[in-house]
Formats: C-alpha cells, sequence, structure tokens
C-alpha cells in the first residue's frame, strides 16, 4: 500500500483545515486525517438544512479542534487560515431546489464566501495549499458519456452557476495569485455520515433512510444513468490532490465504478438491506426544467495523474452505509 | 430605414428601465429611447470610478426620470423593476484591474446585484422583458478567429467569472422562469459619452483624452488585434434584441467593422484628430497575466437573425468621439 504509506508521511504532524468538516464528505476526511496524523481543525456552520453534525466525527471528537462559524462570517477567515499547511474546501450548499427557491443564499455560500476564503488566503496564507469540492453539476446535460474535463461547462441551476464561480475562483487565484489550488468535481458521493434527513445532498440519502425505515422508497423516471463514488475513495482523492505538485491548479472529475440505472440502484439497495421495496414515479414537473439526463464521469485523468484508485463497488458502498446507518439511525433523522 | 420605423413603433409609449443608464451605452440608449417616444427611468448609482456622468443626458435631461441608486441596494429594486415593459440592464462594474485588487466589489456588483435585480423581477414583474450587457471577456484567451458564441468560455479574471455569473443567471431565468432575457456580448464600444479619464472602460478613453490634450499616448503591445463596435450601432443592437422574439433567452456577440491592430488603430487616431503622438511601451507585466491575445468577434449571428447592421467604421467612429469630445472634454476629466 504505497499511496497509504506516502500519505502518512504527507500529513504527519501538517495542519489542516477543513470547511464544513463536520458534513458528510468533511468529517470522513477529517476521521482520516486525524488517523494520518495530521493536526485537524474544522469550520462547519451546523445550518440544520445543511449536511453538518456533531456524530459525525465520532470517537476523533476530542482529536479535533471545531469552529463552528458560518463561512459567510468573513472577518472570521484571516484566523481561521493562517498558519495552516492545507485547506480542504467543502462547505457548500448543495440542494438544487433550494438554490432556485433561494437564490441569494446559494450566492452568497458557494460564491461570495469562497472568493473571502480565497482573499484570505491569499493577504494572510499565500503558501496554504487548497483542494475545493466542485460539482459535476456544471456541465449541465451532457453533450456525450461519459463526461470529461474538456465537456463545455453549462450550469443548469443557481446552484451550478454558483459552483462554477466558486471553482473558477479558485483557479484563477491559482493561476494569478500563486495560492495552489486543485477543484475535484464530484458526482453522487455516497457512504457513512451522507444527510438521509433529505434529499439536499442526494436523493440515496432519502432511500437510505426509507429503506431502514422500513418505508418504500420512491424512484423518480429509473431509467437515468448515474455513478457514484463511495465516500472513502472520495477522501483518498482529495488527500492525493492536495499534496501531488501535478494536481496544482487543475481539475479532475471524480467517477468511480461504472454507472447504474436509477432503478436498477433501488433493487440493488434493496437486496443489500435484505429487504425492502420501491416505487417508480414518473420525473416531478418542476424539477424537469433542471434535470441533466444521464450523467456518468470520465475520471481517467484523476487515475492516470495523481493515481487515484477507487475500490468500493457499488454494492460495497451501500452496505458499508446501510451497515453505519443501521447503528447510527436516531442521530440523522 | 424600416428597422427605425419599426424601433419607433416598438418603443413609443413604452415604459423603459435603463441600469447604469448615466453611464456610456446606458446614456445613450436613453437619448435614442426618448427620440423613439419612450418612457425613459434610468437607475445610477454615479460611483466616481464607473461611467455615470449627469452630462451624458445632455439635452433629455428633463425627459428621463433619474434615479440615484445602487443596484447592490436590493430593497430599491422591486419598485424601480415594477410597471416597465423593458429593462436595459447595463450597471457593471468594467474595470479588470479593479476587480483583481477589490474583488469582492467587482461580484457584488456584476454577480449578486444581477441575481437580486433577476428576482426582484421574477417577483414583481415577470412580464418585463430584458437585454443583458454582458462582455466578450468570457471567452478568455481565444482558441480561434474571429470567435463565435460557441467558443468556449473561460474567463481570465475576476470581472470574467463574475459576468458569466450574472449572465448566466440572465439566461436560466429565461429558461426556468420565463423572465424573457438577451445578453450581448460587447467588444470595446466607443463613441461620445464614453469614460475618458482613465482605462476602467477601455483603453481608447485614455488616448481619446490624451490626443485632445495634446499628449502623445501609450500603445502596450501595438501588434493585438481588437475590433470596435460604434456606440450607436451597440444601442441599436439592445434595441432590436429587446423586442425581437428570436431573441428571447440568447446570447449574441457585438463586433462591428473589421479588427484592426492597436498600433494602427493609434496611428488612425492621431490622423483622424489631425495631430497627435503615441508611443509603443512594452505591454506591463501585471496585465499579461490576465491579457487575452488576439480577439475579435463573430457576429454573423445577431446580424442574421435580428437584422443588425452595424454602420460606422472605425474611422467615423473615432472622428465623432473626437468632435463630441473637444466640445464636452471639461466634463469628463
Amino acid at each position: 500500500m504505497a499511496a497509504s504509506i506516502n500519505l502518512r508521511r504527507a500529513y504527519r504532524g501538517k495542519r489542516v483545515l477543513i470547511t464544513g468538516g463536520l458534513g458528510f464528505i468533511g468529517s470522513n476526511l477529517a476521521r482520516r486525517l486525524v488517523s494520518l496524523g495530521a493536526e485537524v481543525s474544522i469550520v462547519d456552520s451546523l445550518v440544520p438544512e445543511y449536511g453538518g453534525n456533531r456524530r459525525n466525527l465520532g470517537d476523533v471528537r476530542s482529536k479535533v479542534r471545531v469552529h463552528i462559524a458560518d463561512v459567510r462570517d468573513w472577518p472570521k477567515l484571516p484566523r481561521l487560515v493562517s498558519g495552516q499547511d492545507y485547506l480542504f474546501n467543502l462547505a457548500g450548499q448543495t440542494s438544487h431546489m433550494d438554490s432556485m427557491t433561494d437564490p441569494q443564499t446559494d450566492l452568497d455560500i458557494n460564491c461570495r464566501a469562497q472568493l473571502a476564503i480565497l482573499e484570505a488566503c491569499r493577504l494572510h496564507n499565500p503558501g496554504i495549499r487548497i483542494v475545493f469540492a466542485s460539482t459535476r453539476q456544471l456541465y449541465g446535460r451532457p453533450d456525450y458519456l461519459p463526461v470529461d474535463e474538456q465537456h463545455p461547462v453549462r450550469p443548469v441551476d443557481v446552484n451550478g452557476i454558483n459552483k462554477l464561480a466558486g471553482e473558477t475562483f479558485h483557479l484563477l487565484y491559482s493561476r494569478v495569485h500563486g495560492i495552489r489550488a486543485t477543484a475535484l468535481r464530484l458526482t453522487n458521493t455516497i457512504g457513512p455520515r451522507m444527510r438521509i434527513k433529505d434529499a439536499r445532498q442526494t436523493f440515496v440519502g432519502v432511500w437510505i433512510r426509507r429503506t431502514l425505515e422500513g418505508q418504500p422508497l420512491e424512484v423518480w423516471g429509473g431509467e437515468q444513468l448515474r455513478d457514484f463514488t463511495y465516500v472513502d475513495d472520495a477522501v483518498e482523492a482529495f488527500l492525493l490532490a492536495a499534496v501531488h505538485p501535478k494536481a496544482e491548479g487543475k481539475v479532475y472529475n471524480l467517477g468511480g465504478p461504472p454507472p447504474i440505472a436509477l432503478e436498477a440502484l433501488a433493487e440493488l439497495l434493496v437486496t443489500v438491506n435484505g429487504g425492502g421495496a420501491f416505487v417508480v414515479r414518473p420525473f416531478p414537473a418542476e424539477r424537469k426544467k433542471i434535470d441533466i439526463g444521464d450523467y456518468y464521469a470520465d475520471d481517467r485523468l484523476i487515475r492516470r495523474e495523481l493515481g487515484w484508485r477507487p475500490r468500493a463497488d457499488v454494492r460495497t458502498a451501500l452496505a458499508k452505509t446501510l451497515a453505519y446507518f443501521r447503528r447510527e439511525l436516531r442521530y440523522y433523522v
């Protein structure tokens, strides 16, 4: 396991800040970084509609410094970024529907605060190394599949527009101001600690919850192809991107195992759970306007350049996710 | 002159709001709309670094309603957009250099306020027809020339990132919320009432001023090809775009006469002025990082779809601009 040895060497004793660090991917990243020997600080707003949950840190709680603060609160940013070696910038508003009903909040978090974070780095810690959590949502409805990083960006909702601006700020600051940054365009990520209260992170969260509660889950449409990244694999990508010189100023897609149709995913979930049911419903009209059809990533660039190797197939990802939430359900609903 | 007859019929008695209406293009548009019989209201912040200048309205001052207000002042927007038939949305921060030194201000005006304007329209006047002043700056350094609307967007500075978000919000609101909007991607626009105090709108402003003041003008580089639109032709494009059903939800490049190298432009300016001088200097290092090289637009789409016909060649544009500022210089420096 050469990669994990390198990561241990890279992160031991290093100071790391994670925005959105009580959230799904952020908390998994924090736990992993603690195990690698890093000094981990977290910023999280704990806004109830977002992904933050104190339970997510589990048994590393005492080994992590947690700042409950909102990235929209600019005056706090300089002190937070100062002295850090790495910034994993995962704070974000993820709901597409919320971005359409309350577009200004989405803008303030996903666009305006990102610029403020970068300005804080430029003025107070220009040597920091940043990895930004971007999204496949930037591509909009794909022209071709699988979607590589050369695919035109054409966001279809307010969230996508703001995330694109946020990502582009990172790349600009990397190129013009020398603030080394990498953007990872995530697809659906699943795993322990994901938001299952509602569909604000991904519809799969609600599926997990309903299945564990013995309720039939709802599949909208069913034919759409999607790809999924298991959270441990996503975490590995963040860790690699932050330390690999080739990644500076770059954008990478994350993918994972081969794509799967949503109805097949529902079947698999019910099977892995050892029971459950689903119903297929027509796609809701108000979502159709911002739907993107099939999507799956071409992630060969990060595999080739950074040596990223996703390990979990979808069945394993679902099994581990179900196992976690079977134990922890009451803290997440 | 079928077009002008149609425009008179289209705008007579219509209520029109122009944001940035005391600015260069905005004021020329206001004057033309008054001559077409429209009821014109203007919003302008008169921030000294931007293009607004009360002198710009000239003899139509008494025929236009002027609100001195900033588009960042959201509570004022609903009352301003209510009851208007057309919105020409030209308020913006245009300086690329300012966007790099004060990125948050650029974001607040070019991105955040644009979303607020659109929200005001969605909630208080969804039947309004909008034309948004976008910019060639979105394309970044061109992959090919001339640049058509299919060229990838890849902004190279904070201004470009925010203008791209602002433009995309307009197109999204058109598509999803039915707020009919068109974006015009402007190239260098020149003419009477342009900002000549400094290079915040275009370097040509400073050239005009120095030439009229009998100072040698500075050409940075000189080989770069650029295209120029005379302001009356730009105004015509705005007027056509707002009334043409084909333009709804669309993006059009504006171009004009064939492109010209900057050194040749300087020569032409001095010639048209009947005297003057220029010096060629190497391109400043701090601008190089955000420079785009050659640019000129493929504007065939708007010519074909909307029947736009730019009339002024570069010599005429310079002559008219010089004639205006020769009379009015003291109000602009």
